[in-house]
């Protein structure tokens, strides 16, 4: 593939760029210690993100993602039994998703990627959870795109298609980055190239076989060094 | 004023954040001595941003700004009778405001503040072209607001209607910084806060007599140490 007409990257954030489960488990172990809790972190990550993929698929009037992922918080609390936590703490334990760590090879992959091309967030957050966590995490985006004017999900058509408006760009100069397959198949449909990056416990399916998958990358690091090819 | 309820910064950027008529003085100084002319460089640079209001004035369908600076950019090398330049350098030329420098408080100023609060470009550039001057001049934005969507330029109140959507905040969350009264008016007619920054050429009316001005700084490190107290 020639890549000399890429102008822009578009990335997922969850799960992608940072690491939404060892963040959560680390930060639940930590809470756990302090409060003297035994809790399966590990399935209250999964259980907080399987929340918000169910919200994501349900009919019914949008949401910014913030107040889903707040609201889920508050349950799982319930749900795990993970209980003696000031008022401020659940406050905090509920806002987690907006301090989500990023993968060890995310910083250094962006700034590499960021001299040559045009970074864009393109997350389901909705833009001020998405810039609360670029704060946080130092996330070098040139644009912060979100689902706040269209008011659909990935992988709805129109999220994509507000991204290319946005930017003003066509499909063929903007890649989709992602580590899930099903965010790559709704970005190809709408002619962003893509590229698949390897995450633990992301994606079941097999992005080898997937004749939308552009360019399969180990990490942003990886990805930096094969478009710079 | 109490500014504990501000939550978000908008800068125009043109003027406010960066010098474009020291910028285009010096870059004109550079061409003309590369190629012997003698031009007067500081009425260039004002010719070239009057085309811009004027075309911000006129009637008509809605342009992006860098469309309308690079044809006027072209016009400007005629009636200067700028001559004597390659294909490649009329191109360097007119995307000259894409490469404008920040004021030097600018990044400073910008740093302190975005300790704070979220900061965000509101400016008549269109997305792209602001995209690519914070890329020059390193100016750290969370976001880039732009007319693209609206289609419309300040002060029209449907350019700060969209950014409060955007930001997700209310007007009295938000300061709006300009060196312009125009601007600061039809902000605070949405709500915004307002702070006058002060720079050389920029305004010819008196900000003290303005109504409509909650804060008048010398410069962003000043607005920093204003906001701080």
């Amino acid at each position: 593939m020639k890549h000399a007409d890429i102008r822009a990257l578009t990335f997922d954030v969850f799960g992608t760029t940072v690491d939404w489960r060892g963040t959560i488990a680390r930060e639940g172990r930590r809470l756990g210690a302090a409060k003297g809790l035994q809790v399966d972190w590990e399935a209250v990550a999964d259980r907080w993100s399987r929340k918000y993929v169910v919200a994501r698929s349900r009919n019914g009037p949008w949401r910014p993602l913030d107040q889903i992922l707040h609201a889920a918080g508050e349950e799982i609390l319930e749900e795990f039994r993970i209980q003696g936590l000031t008022k401020a703490e659940r406050e905090s334990w509920c806002g987690l998703w907006s301090r989500l760590d990023p993968w060890p090879d995310a910083l250094p992959g962006l700034k590499r990627l960021k001299a040559r091309f045009l970074l864009a967030a393109l997350s389901n957050a909705n833009m001020a959870l998405s810039i609360a966590l670029a704060r946080h995490a130092n996330l070098p985006w040139d644009q912060v795109l979100g689902p706040d004017t269209v008011q659909v999900f990935k992988p709805s058509p129109r999220v994509y298609c507000m991204a290319l408006r946005r930017l003003g760009l066509e499909g063929h100069e903007v890649m989709m980055v992602a580590a899930h397959l099903f965010d790559l198949e709704a970005a190809k449909a709408m002619g962003f190239r893509t590229a698949f990056v390897s995450r633990p416990g992301e994606e079941a399916g097999d992005p080898t076989k997937a004749p939308y998958v552009d360019l399969i990358a180990a990490d942003f690091q990886d990805l930096a060094l094969q478009l710079s090819r």
